[in-house]
């Protein structure tokens, strides 16, 4: 323990791309977002750091990467050796808590920051964070996990059982993940502002590249919603896998009438129908639009909200953010929710990094939690892998086991430099 | 229009009261807060200002004041004659939206700009916060509410029905208030770390003071919280109101198992159980413990949770707080959705000004909503309102109805001087 690396500073970049000049990225809720990441550095005394980021759509990114700086004092000087302990005195700073508990900006600051040191542990075992977290032992990774408000649905005991049943099979499934990758989705097609010829190649593209599976941004218009829908199905054909994504855009009474006039369509899910809050409102859209899955979990706050999510059946896909609720080890334990209620845990990604992150969480639940790639697919949006050091490999539909050491958050020096936000030359100092 | 005053500047403070010096506001979650203000104050062009401020107890305070700048673009020259545009102009900013949605830091900043511009509303008007929507009409009031998400429950045809139903008895209402106030708790007594003749004394305190309820914390140890209880039961006698507040310390078994032990000594409600975000969890604990009540709201995120938890049965006592939802447009949402559901409002109170706030609020809900003040009580407690230009006033256990023009928030100029954080004096730049 005592050669350990010894993180001497934390170093945090208000890092901005100004996407709105274009229409990528564009939905019914988020008409003009600047994906932006509060990006943070844990630096080291043995020349390795570990990176991580909160993604942002723009205005407030100062904001997040403010409420990072305010975790400086956890981590600069501290033991690195248990995660466990670290993340939960992180999470039970009593002054900190306030702000939350557990939600919005500071814990997102959480979560980078735990990820960050996700990464540097990683790259100090020399191994991709799937693969640690698959090698490490049922009863270390219940140890990582905060069981505080989850007794009601998942208790230690249980947790430790899940993960032993699914211990057998790991080094097939490492070889299995490093031979045929991980099953994606494509959400390109699908942007609100897309003209229809556009619409009807990027569908065609989509099954030509692999992808089993597309879905449109809905919400904002009914009868284009319609028009858009019956292009893609035309493209794609009966029983081909077309999900549609809200963005919280609908009431409970409009969700089901909305997501019934496109019925016909068949859609696969339908995502973020409403408030991610509304754990109620998800529970009664479920029941009402059944045979089609309601999807959520991007905007999910914490691990208390899916944990109530999965008990009313409010929804039987499971979106788990990389950075949005606290880091890895809050991830665990959704992922362990997830298993305990025998939902797929399909993540969201896109923005800034998130398939770099997500891919790692997804590969060590089919390792070690799940134990299945059945009827699950990782989100992929092919946008701003430039930016990373070690971006995802996405091929003939599939994400490519990553083999680098570490979690994947790491942005390029010269990227970082040119989109730091007002002084890169991208902005010039200009208002977003 | 044409001549009302422009807000010219929003101006922010961290202002922070190293109350953890001493053992006050000590409890089972929070052991050494540290009660502080991120205050704000918009200046116009008429000499008249608008104060608010965000309620932390300590560290992150600067983020919270970072995170209210990030308004600044809304407030500076705005057309404030329309207050529930602007609110939804803020609260459906895409960009900052999703720093929550709706929820944690950036909602907390929302919650201090929108009452700071009611404060200055409130000013201009000449009259307390109180009086000014307590005189609004039905119809101007449901124009200032966000309906989005709670339509399932509430909508806005039903929310003009309830204010329309308290039309009749306004004027008589406002009499009563002027002459008899509201009713009041205190919390003094019950702070975790007192001894027990401390304890003794001001529970006797309590009652000579003619407060009918008071409030004990409770949660971190079993036996000595039935000590406590034994103690205060015997000093207030059978049938006086005696609440109890865990602070969110327990899980949903753990709840149930430790309101039973404490069952002989009839507390008449118990808060926070368990975590604010676990709707079904506090619905479980409320069946189990009935027929004591379960209070719950101070750190409720938002109108969509209150709106579930009045679904689901998860509280009987709606605990409003002034500065942690979105302002006083979503607390008008909040008032009507317990009055939709028969649920009184007995508003958090207590930190750093939440009482001079809160009391407008319950005295608006008493004037034009509900129009009840049974078993309607707000929270009390004696502390920092010396730093306050127009401290509350409670005689006899009961908040006299405030007079002056405002909202209440506005801090003596001098007490942000000496307590800003980290330069004012007191701290003389130490770290927390």
């Amino acid at each position: 323990m005592s050669d350990r690396p010894v993180i001497t500073a934390l170093e945090t970049h208000d890092v901005r791309f100004p996407t709105s000049r274009e229409l990528d990225g564009s939905d019914a809720m988020n008409p003009d977002p600047d994906y932006s990441a509060a990006y943070v550095v844990l630096r080291t005394d043995a020349g390795v750091d570990g990176h991580g980021l909160a993604f942002t759509i723009g205005r407030g990114n100062d904001v997040q990467t403010h409420a990072i700086r305010a975790l400086e004092r956890f981590v600069v000087g501290a033991n690195t050796g248990d995660l466990g302990a670290l993340y939960r005195e992180m999470v039970d700073d009593s002054q900190l808590r306030w702000l939350g508990p557990e939600k919005g900006v500071m814990h997102m600051a959480l979560s980078a920051v735990v990820n960050a040191l996700w990464d540097l542990e990683a790259k100090i075992q020399g191994k991709p964070l799937w693969l640690l977290l698959g090698e490490t032992s049922p009863e270390d990774l219940v140890a990582l996990v905060d069981f505080r408000y989850l007794s009601d649905a998942l208790t230690p005991g249980e947790a430790l059982e899940i993960l032993r049943r699914a211990e057998p099979g790991r080094a097939e499934r490492v070889a299995a993940l490093r031979a045929g990758g991980y099953p994606a989705y494509t959400t390109s097609p699908g942007w609100l502002g897309y003209d229809d010829d556009k619409l009807r190649r990027l569908c065609k593209e989509a099954m030509d590249d692999g992808f089993t599976q597309i879905k449109l941004k809905v919400g904002a218009d009914l009868e284009d919603d319609r028009r858009r829908m019956r292009i893609a199905r035309e493209v794609c054909g009966p029983g081909f896998r077309i999900a549609i994504d809200a963005n919280q855009r609908w009431d409970v009474a409009s969700a089901i009438a909305w997501v019934g006039a496109l019925g016909e369509f068949d859609p696969y899910w339908v995502e973020e129908p409403t408030s991610p809050d509304d754990v109620l409102g998800h529970a009664a859209i479920a029941e009402a639009v059944a045979p089609i899955k309601v999807a959520t979990g991007e905007h999910v706050q914490n691990r208390v909200v899916f944990k109530q999510m999965l008990q009313a059946g409010s929804l039987s896909v499971l979106q788990l953010d990389a950075a949005r609720v606290g880091g890895v080890n809050e991830n665990i334990a959704i992922l362990l929710l997830a298993a305990k209620f025998g939902v797929p845990v399909c993540p969201h990604a896109g923005g800034v990094g998130l398939c770099e992150l997500v891919q790692h969480l997804a590969m060590f639940d089919y390792v070690a939690v799940s134990g299945s790639r059945d009827d699950r697919v990782i989100e992929y949006v092919d946008h701003l892998h430039e930016h990373f050091v070690d971006p995802v490999v996405v091929r003939d539909g599939r994400y490519r086991a990553p083999e680098a050491p570490g979690f994947g958050a790491a942005m390029r020096p010269e990227s970082v430099a040119e989109y730091s936000y007002p002084d890169g030359p991208v902005w010039n100092g200009g208002a977003p």
